[in-house]
């Protein structure tokens, strides 16, 4: 059930913010549109008097805010993460608008999900090994001529949809609301894709003539499949039995036979 | 008829502005959401460098600004003025949120009628005087215990749902519409199944004791991931590579080890 406190599971997560005065406008953002949760993770600057002055009312965000030191540390424990995205891409990946993005979010949190929205650097925005892993990506429409928002503005945007949301009362419950199994958190994913590369190797599937962006491809599969923890289970164990048979094959050709 | 440049009819209007750094950030969230008419009434501070500086690369909307010593002279010539209020006023007016209000506006702009927007001071808003030239005002939902947006956060929401209507039509409704690789015919997703599903049975992974559901649990997994061809390529490769190194073990196993 959706109540009022679903917000509280939307974490807004800052990367590597240059601007101390961004993140104070960040926290009123939050806090006009009843956001509360703010990670930052590595920012050049904080605390910082221009955060606190930006904040206005907000401070009490900027004071509960959690400071990381890696973006891992920061989305561990969230079963969706999504991330503010420009659109070009060499690999596109599920990509949305602001509505439709915070949709699903909002279902998410109130199923009682943990949900990670990620914003990057004002220069840069996020890497893309950041934004490979995100479950979604979202795009704010902007000019094509000139489409760079200042940060406090792209947060902005998503509370805002997010609030209307919340006052418009409830959704429909959607298909992952009703799961059968819990959501996968992003930690046991990496561990699985981690897994899978190296069983890809035990194989000889990932070499040196392989498709360049095999592995990429793969963590986009998974990435937005949303596995359960079952599914990850189910597919670890796959990769374990793989990785017994190959050892079994490699040992006896070590022992007696030719080695192909 | 809407063209690309109805929102050429949308005046952004920013009565008694104290903070230049404010119009600044109006003009950037301007320009990133493709409006250009800006009018300043009676601004404090204007021209000025922080303007400048918070406006990025929108520097040409403030070359471009219209400034005006009475609200009269900005509005003069349009056919639909909304302000921006907040939720308690003594004689009620139209009050919608802004995505129903910004509707309003584009049909309105489409048409070819002048539109202007205003919003108040920073730390009173407009006045009531000012509020009954409207002919519609505009409420963001925002948390009753912190109502009070920044100018430039206010403006952008709005800005956001002009540019919503503009791209509606344009973008994406399905996030895969501009994915890289077709999307697999369900036939190669049957092929894929089945090979799975053998492969399962070579490692030994499917048998009696496995959980009942697993291949249903499989199936239910990459059905709902919507693979691409390039996709099911790489897992029946997968698969195949898996199958080469069971068989290589089970041969060596008959030819002299003992089989598990």
């Amino acid at each position: 059930m959706t109540d009022t406190h679903s917000l509280d599971n939307v974490r807004i997560v800052l990367v590597n913010t240059s601007h101390p005065g961004n993140i104070g406008a960040v926290a009123r953002a939050m806090k006009n549109m009843c956001l509360s949760q703010l990670y930052l993770v590595a920012p050049r600057k904080f605390p910082h008097d221009e955060a606190t002055w930006r904040a206005a009312s907000a401070g009490d965000i900027l004071d509960n805010a959690v400071v990381c030191e890696t973006l891992d540390e920061a989305i561990a424990d969230c079963h969706l993460v999504v991330g503010t995205s420009a659109r070009e891409r060499t690999v596109p990946w599920p990509l949305l608008n602001p509505r439709h993005c915070m949709e699903e979010v909002y279902r998410e949190a109130g199923a009682g999900h943990r949900v990670a929205l990620m914003f990057g650097r004002e220069d840069r925005g996020l890497t893309n090994e950041e934004l490979q892993r995100c479950n979604l990506h979202v795009h704010i429409p902007s000019n094509p001529e000139y489409s760079s928002l200042n940060l406090g503005m792209a947060v902005q945007v998503m509370a805002y949809e997010l609030r209307m949301l919340q006052v418009a009362g409830e959704l429909d419950a959607n298909a992952m609301a009703e799961w059968d199994q819990p959501v996968a958190e992003a930690e046991a994913l990496e561990r699985y894709l981690v897994h899978l590369e190296e069983t890809l190797y035990d194989i000889n599937f990932l070499r040196a003539e392989a498709p360049k962006k095999l592995m990429l491809r793969l963590r986009r599969l998974y990435q937005r499949t949303r596995l359960d923890e079952m599914e990850v289970n189910i597919l670890r164990g796959i990769l374990t039995s793989t990785q017994y048979w190959v050892r079994k094959a490699k040992e006896r050709g070590e022992d007696g036979g030719q080695e192909g």
